[in-house]
């Protein structure tokens, strides 16, 4: 798990001296991208958390069902991070969405202006709603849910999209914290033709 | 788990039906607590997030060691919550606040201006790292490192503030996103004299 | 007038050496209340201020008539003086609050969110407004009365919304800059049934 | 007392109609000043009010002693109520600061930018710490006192600093809720030589 | 070009030391206002920025055709130069806009409180829409186009708008960057009746 | 000049209307770039401002002398467009900042979060600076000229960093405001390695 560039500022443990959970899902992530994303890393070194950060990540975008599609909750996520200013999310995220919506422009458009990106008008009410989650959700009320019903998003949608905005606004606040830096292979997935 | 006033604007499972696990951490907090708190009956409807969420919140806040008391780590709920609008977690955190630092006073006094709260330069530090990471995180660097250490603050503590106020600003999130109410009880609790 | 927590930062009074129109009047309030609140404590030191401060606060909230009731009037108060993050006066007000409006839970609720507190409509569109005036005054016009006259104010109830929330923005200003500290006894006021 | 603009988007009395210490009052000022200044005729259909306004303004700005000139009270007035966007505030004491200072350039200059303005250290002192009540007391604290002791107030022209931009953030509030206007003749007053 | 106060924070230069079209165009505007803005003395120490500045600033101001007329295009410019706090651009373009729209009152009350100025429901929309562009140009959009539309601004002139507070935000911050003075000639200009 | 997406929200010019030297500066750009970025087709409309723009913009951008190398100038563009949400600006000069500075990696970096961005420290403060003149011109001082000559930057060259600020504070603006589309062709530029 060496790396020229520091994961974050906190040290990182040996593979070898992690629980068997928490090394097999990391092994596993490895395995299917290539290389593993900085943040399992970071967080292994306090396995209960990993544990639960992971279980609701999975809940949250591993979900099955809903009307919200992989590359929208990851448009979520690079939205709202970028709000937040946190490098990793946007730069790790934006390569799911990339990959997802097979759009190599949406990720850094949704991250600069979401109202001058390429997005139809029912994802720029989502963003619309998830920016407002995200900078100031003490007046979130009924208009809100009534803006998004007005483009087909039902109240299980709508829990969706605060629910990702909420994690992942925990998610940019710990990467901030730490300076957590996205591995180098994010920053160019998804954004050559296939 | 009726109840006149509303849980929060979805609604709200019976018990029989919950899994097991689920179930069972609910009737636990009643045989504690005297009711249920309605994060667990909000969070219920979805026992994934459920059961990651309460993970999550237990692998933070009930963690053995480090050198963040009980008290201290309710107060930087009360205090970030409070930034965030969060009546939920405000009012709930806020009791369990007044309960582990045995002071009626401190929930309120953190919760409307920190600055002006009966608190230690210690604390003071504390809540003013908490409060950076809650309202600006992007900036958070070696020197609000250096201000806690120059507290006694190890860079475990940190990570603890930070985890801390990561993991309910996104419990503040969902909770307004929702609508999610405190319950009645949590109002007057550790208020009184025992 | 010896108390074992500074009043303010400021030193105070004997009170054998006050003028007797303000030592009266702190006596009358210290026969009503039970305790001195600490503004009279803080401002009798410049007898002039004193004599204004309350007897603008009287005009505005003694006054007979209008359609805003005591209640209503201190909760303008406790809601704009937490947006001012002014502990004495969410604290001191907070509790007659409780007490005019018969109701132990609203005032930490206007204080933390008032949109998600158990007020009425006319209620929530008058704090909307004072809210207004607290943070936003230049931009008060024509839609502003408008929106509250459709909840049934008149133009004096208007003036009054925004004259007490000017007031005491002027008192959050003086009791933040003085570090003027709650009487211990307003935490309690009012959240226990009689 | 008619004028062809409006005074303020309340109607206003008739000199005739007013009580007697409001009337003299009035004639008094217009005696001094050749006109009756808006806030007058405007706080005059409340009378109690108009006492405790002027009542108070008199205790702060005519106050005998302490350090502070009545120029610098005027540059006070002038910046802050330009913060808050108080149109008359700004061009009535503007007028004001233009007179006391002998200075016809001073009044634009901190209304729009004190940090560009020709003042003394010791003013830039007074005026960041005005504008820092104004505008965000609740952090107000040792640091800010002893910034200023450093520049030879004391701490009673500090309690002076800091309620004078208390009571015009009121007035402020007062003035923008009911479109105040600012009388024709102040805005060329001091501004040529005599 | 010696002067009593300073220009600006850098060194001026010598007027015979100038590139013959620089000093031509300072020459000119002496002999047309009777003194030279320090604008063209500070640009001019860089004769290519200079040369580019003035250009710009005559295509967009003294542009013929259109609906704007010269008094709406510096109102713009004085409206959102207070709001970036620019006390050059306030006071230098504040003292045409009086001598275009021969008005002596209006440029102090759009420079601090547009919405309780004497302009037109027109005016007024025009420097809605000038402050959003000068303050939040990101979320500019159909519906700002459509309420100047709506008013008789065509998109030609909606260009025009924006394009002045855009060159006059690059203004500012130069202004601003270098502490750029007005000309003490510029306060009185248009306040007297000619 | 025809397009699928549309280069902003006016129409465009035809390449043979335009006056020569417009054109000729458009052939140019198109035939060293391979394509016509998008301003140059949307400035064109305007020649007068074209030409001014481009001065302006070639005054401060190809600019002899200096310590600024041109990767410096396009980091500053990157990071405070990006502040304004500039989608344009963002990708066009984010392109031209990973070819200067021969990183990949770096525009995505300051876009989001300058603070960790794999810069040095002098860039790292020559951003804080570009960054506050960017957002909060008004207080620029004397301490920022300071910190900026700790790390070598002379009067010149921070005459450049807030020139260039300024300059592209105005294209954002514009490009906001008209919905200007950066070309596709600029998402990829600089990713791959040579």
């Amino acid at each position: 798990m060496s790396t020229a560039k520091p994961v974050f500022r906190y040290p990182v443990p040996e593979l070898k001296d992690l629980p068997d959970d928490v090394r097999e899902k990391i092994l596993a992530v490895q395995e299917k991208a290539g290389f593993v994303p900085n943040v399992f890393i970071a967080l292994a070194r306090r396995p209960d958390e990993f544990r639960a950060f992971f279980a609701y990540h999975d809940a949250l975008m591993l979900k099955e069902g809903g009307s919200l599609s992989k590359a929208d909750r990851e448009m979520i996520v690079t939205a709202t991070s970028a709000k937040n200013g946190c490098l990793y999310c946007v730069v790790a995220h934006g390569a799911l969405l990339r990959i997802y919506a097979k759009n190599p422009l949406v990720a850094d458009q949704v991250a600069i202006n979401h109202y001058k990106a390429d997005i139809t008008p029912r994802q720029r009410a989502m963003l619309d709603f998830a920016i407002k989650v995200c900078l100031g959700s003490a007046s979130v009320g009924d208009a809100d849910y009534e803006a998004l019903r007005a483009h087909g998003f039902d109240d299980e949608d709508i829990w969706d999209i605060a629910a990702i905005t909420a994690f992942f606004g925990m998610s940019n606040r710990i990467a901030n914290a730490t300076s957590m830096r996205p591995n180098d292979e994010f920053y160019l997935m998804g954004r050559l033709p296939r």
